[in-house]
């Protein structure tokens, strides 16, 4: 309840700060009997991982994650398992500059309020380096959720500033560096990126998530709905400022009888409701769309204060993302992936 | 915890069916010693009770609260605070030839599938008339904030269907049936209703609310966000199929330089961020959008199947609002209410 | 979250004060389909039920329970159900004398210095009556466990004051109004009870629980085992200063060749764990006993002070029950179900 | 809600197993602005070690605590504080030959038909050693209770086996390896354990603790008691088979003219309350006493059966404590600390 755990009975609990020891968490709830690897949780940091291209943040961070407990003999025991990444690159100088000032748009100014103390190395605990964790816990959820449902969950990159990204094949999203479904649209994306690199300055991003095979009955009725959740963890994303599901905001303008999506024995004719009714899945695919804001640590000077409240300059330098929505798409689907598996924990105690 | 409670100092649990004996929720946390009568909430439940224009549901429901508990002369006792809300208009033969079908788009399908048992009357508990308890609990944290930190909470209606209504002044708000903040447009809302109605048809909308002279410091880093609990009650209310929160999906194609909100000495000189800088109230207004889908209670004929998989064909009569975001505005700023009072009490616990 | 909810999957919000309009409770996590009824609930309540013999508070209350939400056609629907008692005995004149004043090992010293108000009607939410929505929600776990598991709860009392009560029969405890599982013993208990009355005082006693056929393995390894939730719903009953499990505290002098229960492949050769071992349960009969204060409100004058520190006389008049213990049994058994209930629910979600 | 957290605003998530790569936990909640080292932990942790005389396990473990996050420049920041032990002494061939046999009175029989799968190394999660991060959890909180209100805690063993340890001073507890508050018994104590180890038998113990200088007001009506706490945690400790506060069980044969502490505005004059009326803190000592059971590691030959059901006889070599109570005070004394600094926590947050 002190804010840093997700999940009720797949409860993780996220611990660290950017430049301190080290990250990880605690999930708590894995059932027991489970194979589980570093490996299998290491593939799903790879893809969240920075330095992998030019359009990321340079930090060299290897994201390396180690098992603490709740396995043995390689397969999960039902008890706490707690992973551990260690904090490698900490060139924490770069951020000496700011640590008196408020980056407009930032958390800096939030956090000095509110605890009257801040870890300014890297942003502290308000770095984006704070969801690998998420994702690591999300690697357990979906393998779980693939086993033993067949649950899939995917995600891509919809719109990066002004270039939207139509969708051509899942196939391609691994092929690029921006998770975009689309082959055609990537040197685009990349001209579009370099350009901004010179500018120094960031920008917005559209990430879409689709869960495919959830069970039917996930989320409660009143308050703990399933659409509740999701919108939840992902507005609770760094940078995250919309939060959509099916239709998404394009319901103000249609009319019920467009929106409805009819059924036949053979199944739903449309998916308007993205896959969720009453707050409970229906068995079509979860559809979700997040916005996702510029970054706030850019090279163009800015007006701010600093913790006197004295006007200041602030310029951010250092390593940082250009488009934190280029790395969103992992993280969006982990999230997606603890929201379910905790709802499919639940739907199973009452059955 | 088992999905009908919200809040974790300020909790509210909600019960009732739509045509059930009564509807109510039990307000558990609420400070001592604050004065609270049955009118200070009867005067938030009016403002979303049903049959006050042509224009929503005509099911005539008084809507009257009544408190059973924590209140001692005049005062609440710091005990839990038992609302009851008795269901009088319970037309229940409006509701018989839908029981054993799914109307498209409505909860009817996932209900039955979850539970394996609904209770069709007037929508059981996926009803909107559930919400009437959460305005009422949100009544006493408007309250309670208004008195102790001056908390102003107050929403409109921006956009009807395809009719976008410019904010002109809050004063206008509660001039007509629709919380517009804006005069003019009202004779044009009222004939697209008009016509909407003969047509048997329904439509979307979407809701502004807005937070003043919230302190700064409310929200925790990582997973209890104050965007991510706000989030989570808003995707939670009826209806809703998507969130945004300051620049919402705006921020997709802006730069870090235009939308991170520089500040000065005087204050921010913009509010992109909407009060909220990584996941902490920032002390700025907080404002948030809602896409309120087109109700699937509707007259219009349309596919779909019954409990043993057959085609039908539904068709929705009784008594049903024809744009549930007409009604939306008081839930709303309740839900905000209900989350910023939550995130008070913490932010006392560990000051 | 805010002190008055019980469980987590199976969920009772708690409300009301002696004397205020209506006592109840909110439960939330109910299965469904099961056939529930008023008198399933009403039956636990009526061997709770004040009035019942010259031993017991005299007051009056039918303690009529009515079921308003989360049944549909005679069964519940998974959603929350709420149940409602009104207060009918309300002779609150004879607590005005005690108004400002503090008994002795009475919870209005406490409550006038944590709330700064207090409802003093019958000890307002401090009464023993507030236990009456507790074994009505362990009336409807009680019968979901037996009809799914075939758990059987039952309780006793083993000692009132200096008398002993051998245990004889289970078949006893319902002839005779103090739960006693010995006919032998009963004229004993009556004439001290008699003698106390007479002296205006009030005595301790001794509650025995016991649950059969409990599923093996209910229960976590750390913080969140069976006992600890056991200790923790016996120890909040009022009253209660001890709880102990299997040997209890007769433990201390024992070896562990000794208490350490033996196993067979026919089962275990005793039973001084009282059916739990790590925290989770054996499969074993689980067996706890309470230890139960005598109560504060008795005729004979104590010192104390009152609101304003100034030193008083406090004898307490009206309605008493001269030993709360006699009443216990019912209320120790709703709370093991309670506790039961929910930890089979949630080992139900990780199968 | 997974099972391995403690506490609602201060939460402490326990992970790891007694011969797996570490143990640890995860603090949630703590206030900013805290001065904090290792060190403060390290002494806490000391106490608790394993092989610091001949009368418990000699395993050696050096129990040392390393700070992974929520400090910055010595101080705590307001965000998670994870504490990291790394097992270093791992024997685990010891073990070897109980792997597929349960010992009778341990927990290898739950854990097995719980889980399906145990991890057998030293115990595993059932080890005493996972009470390690609890000691080191409650080291923060008793410095913060101390700094912010003076609260005092403190423990001693009050009874091993048949000898009673009279109360003679705190002074003399840090003086002799059983935590006895009296040097004249010690002699007595060190002849009984060396003739029980000789036997290869374990025994019992009786553990005080106290709390001085608890602020007035800390525990909620209904449920989230402070007893109700208290007793949760105790009983949640490994071994415990009881819990008493105040007069305990003595209170069964108390009247209510001497159990009720008589007030003076001079304070009580007594404290059979144990410092808790009505479940709320009275300002007073709050006093409790635990009943710790017999390790059921011991070398005596014991009938048992194994995974496949069969009989087997059990004999456990190894480095066990032959009295697990005797190590049981410090970690009695952090899981008091727990229980109140979190119920701190929640009263200022209504203040």
């Amino acid at each position: 309840m002190s804010g840093s755990s997700l999940g009720k009975l797949f409860t993780v609990s996220n611990f660290g700060e950017s430049h301190g020891t080290a990250i990880g968490c605690v999930i708590d709830g894995c059932p027991a009997g489970m194979v589980l690897t570093e490996a299998d949780i290491q593939f799903e940091l790879d893809r969240r991982k920075p330095g992998t291209s030019r359009h990321v943040t340079q930090r060299r961070e290897p994201d390396t994650v180690q098992i603490l407990s709740g396995i043995y003999e390689g397969k999960t025991t039902g008890t706490p398992i707690a992973l551990l990444i260690q904090n490698e690159d900490q060139r924490s100088k770069d951020y000496s500059n700011i640590s008196d000032s408020f980056r407009p748009g930032h958390a800096d100014f939030t956090y000095w309020n509110k605890f009257g103390i801040r870890d300014p190395r890297g942003g502290g605990r308000s770095s984006a380096r704070l969801t690998a964790p998420t994702v690591a816990a999300g690697a357990v959820a979906k393998k779980w959720l693939k086993e033993r449902y067949g649950v899939q969950i995917r995600g891509y990159m919809s719109q990066l500033g002004p270039i939207e990204i139509p969708f051509e094949s899942w196939d391609e999203v691994g092929n690029n560096p921006f998770f975009a479904p689309n082959a055609t649209v990537i040197p685009e994306l990349e001209a579009y990126m370099d350009a901004l690199r010179k500018e120094g300055d960031s920008i917005g991003a559209r990430i879409e998530v689709v869960a495919e095979n959830v069970p039917i009955g996930l989320g409660e009725p009143i308050y703990d709905r399933l659409d509740a959740d999701i919108a939840y963890v992902m507005m609770g994303l760094n940078a995250v400022k919309g939060v959509s599901i099916g239709a998404g905001f394009n319901c103000i303008t249609q009319k019920g009888s467009e929106h409805g999506d009819e059924i036949t024995p053979d199944g739903f004719l449309s998916n308007h409701a993205g896959g969720i009714l009453g707050g409970i899945s229906s068995g079509q695919d979860i559809t979700v769309s997040l916005a996702i804001k510029p970054t706030s640590s850019i090279r163009i000077e800015r007006q701010s204060i600093n913790t006197k409240g004295e006007p200041v300059t602030v310029q951010t330098l250092g390593r940082h993302d250009p488009c934190v929505g280029i790395r969103a798409t992992p993280i969006a689907e982990a999230l997606l992936a603890l929201v379910l598996m905790d709802h499919v924990l639940i739907q199973q105690a009452y059955k």
